[in-house]
């Protein structure tokens, strides 16, 4: 008899992922609805035959043409230019985020975050030893106002959590899953601010600065007058903005996610990153993407006007939905939404139970699929029980 | 001013990897000399191109449809049939080790190794915080024989050390890396016994099975008689035996690993990967690739008579040339192996340094590039002061 177990900590635990169904809408994981062209697939598919006809040789390691395609994709997108060497990539964002946390995490050495937000952040957490502490957003989640009332709220709430915490990563997602929010600069502003100095100690002794990590996987779906974090890089060397080609950019199945950090940041990531781990078709696909920007990025804006539309229907039918800078709604809330989620996958329509209990989370999908979101989530509400379901929470 | 520090335990530390030339004859890091067929190169460019259709979807998280090509591949390699749940599979053999080290290993699960071996393993472990200790293998570079006098050495050594350290994993390369050696089954047998109950205990003061990793790597290349550790799989659930598509697969630029084990290694790995770390262009061009595995199986054979055409060579010229069942050879020993390097890098020929003290160790290429190598070496060891370098050891 056989005995073998995975070490402390995993016990219990179960693989993260969203249930993966076939169903005719799938509005759950904040995929892009829009299928890249056929002219984007054969640009691809050119790239990576030219690709495969050197696959015996090992891809370049540090990938310098598309770390500069991605430089250039990041001027065009927020007006701020940055060097290549400022940039890093890996199999999408979260891998970005796994070599943050294995550079600069550790045993006693703290990830903060501010919930409710993305729930992969405690599994970096988990995978690379790092203590994980949140703190809570405020009820617009944003991290508060400097004139907030409540005493745990706002930037001086916020910078009393950092000094206390002395955390070596900060996590903010902005905008935020599963809320949608952006937060505003002056905030981002008051948390870079309070990182300074408020990190680790170094072996000398002297208190370090906490990295921040604002995450921008949906950073194009932004309003129009909300700003990058991208625009304080200049400023904080201890900035780490993340990026993604999964969402805006509609190349999930690529697993392409980057950062824009300083150049201490990128090269102590070049320390733990496997060698080579970024493959020569990997390289190749996101290159040729790239070269259709403006193709790719052009349902950017008629998603945005889908959102917006969405949102005030939402309200229209008594609901609350918060205010999105992001590709996605969250709404409610609902006596049982497990049981209006089960309703509307019954209809066809896969959304995503996530975010403040009694919330769910639906990502915008084409005109086609919103609508028929709309008309499942009409049935369901007009059902005797879900009325009176709405009814007790009022 | 700002300061941002990494973690305790990187400083000082440099990205891994061999210097990236650009040399005519490149034999440094064990690739495949021979790219892809225009039928292959076709074939993989025809599935991406499918994948990119729908790439604005997630990949499959569990990809099984790679998983049972995998498994069937691997059926007709080495006779060893086993379902796609004991398949697993990452960007590259590095990502597969990852997963180990993160879900078995950790402070205080101490991972085990034999050296001389792989140079990266030590860094597998310092990323996962996994304490590295090794000991060392037997002159002919095997975990040694029952009858062995050295007492620190064999089977009954290996026993010891084994019970000695309580590893959570036990890493060995066979055929090892840089020696190109090997492990007789008997030897493999005894470790796995050893491994039984000598891993860490458990939550309630069990002792559990280290868990022993089999780096097939270059499992392909071993010569004919040579078993593959797959065929121990049955016997022992606390087996895991890893190989890659890089090597004799000549798919390096794919970076696709794989290992097969129990279901209950596979689950904990579930638990710990990054959700959707195989992309949607990885998994369709891996099941391409695979489709044509006489094709690119073909050279293995022509690899292997090469490569032991190149030892019976290197020892006709007075140098110590290892037996190898990998795609290289190490051989020495010289006074000074930089200089000899270099010669060679002057002449367009990429080698490596790594190995014991004194050794070299050079891929095998393709006839016209291995002749390059020949061409090289005689020259470099017939100018003066390499003779006399030679004559120095001896």
């Amino acid at each position: 008899m056989s005995t073998i177990r995975p070490r402390p900590g995993l016990e219990g635990c179960e693989p993260y992922g969203a249930p993966e169904l076939e169903v005719p809408v799938r509005l759950n994981v904040n995929e892009n609805p829009y299928p890249p062209s056929e002219a984007v697939v054969a640009g691809i598919a050119a790239a990576v035959a030219g690709a495969a006809a050197g696959a015996n040789r090992y891809p370049d390691r540090d990938f310098p043409a598309l770390r500069t395609a991605l430089a250039d994709y990041l001027a065009v997108e927020s007006g701020v230019r940055l060097p290549p060497e400022r940039i890093w990539a890996a199999n999408g964002s979260n891998e970005v985020m796994l070599h943050i946390l294995q550079a600069f995490g550790g045993p006693g050495r703290p990830c903060l975050s501010f919930a409710p937000t993305y729930s992969m952040y405690p599994e970096y957490a988990r995978d690379t030893l790092t203590p994980f502490v949140t703190e809570r957003r405020s009820d617009d989640f944003t991290l508060g106002s400097p004139d907030s009332d409540d005493p745990g709220q706002g930037i001086q709430g916020i910078t009393e959590a950092v000094r206390a915490h002395r955390p070596a990563v900060i996590i903010v997602a902005s905008p935020n899953n599963p809320t949608g929010t952006a937060l505003p600069t002056h905030q981002l502003r008051a948390l870079l601010d309070a990182a300074r100095g408020s990190g680790p100690v170094d072996l000398e002794g002297r208190p370090c600065d906490a990295l921040v990590v604002v995450d921008e996987a949906y950073g194009e779906f932004r309003r129009p007058g909300v700003p990058s974090a991208l625009e304080l890089l200049e400023d904080n060397p201890h900035l780490v903005v993340t990026r993604t080609m999964s969402k805006a950019f509609g190349m999930a199945g690529l697993r392409l996610g980057y950062m824009a950090a300083g150049t201490s940041v990128v090269e102590a990531l070049r320390v733990v990153r496997l060698p080579y781990h970024l493959s020569a078709l990997t390289q190749a696909a996101a290159l040729a993407a790239l070269g259709h920007r403006e193709e790719l990025m052009a349902q950017v804006a008629s998603l945005r006007a889908e959102r917006d539309e969405l949102v005030t229907w939402l309200r229209s039918r008594g609901l609350t939905a918060h205010d999105s800078d992001a590709n996605f709604v969250l709404f409610g809330p609902f006596a049982d939404r497990d049981a209006v989620w089960r309703d509307l996958l019954d209809d066809g329509v896969l959304i995503r139970v996530v975010g403040p209990p009694g919330y769910l989370r639906v990502s915008v999908g084409t005109p086609e699929e919103t609508a028929r979101f709309r008309a499942a989530l009409t049935r369901t509400l007009s059902s005797p029980e879900h009325t009176t379901a709405q009814e007790a929470l009022a």
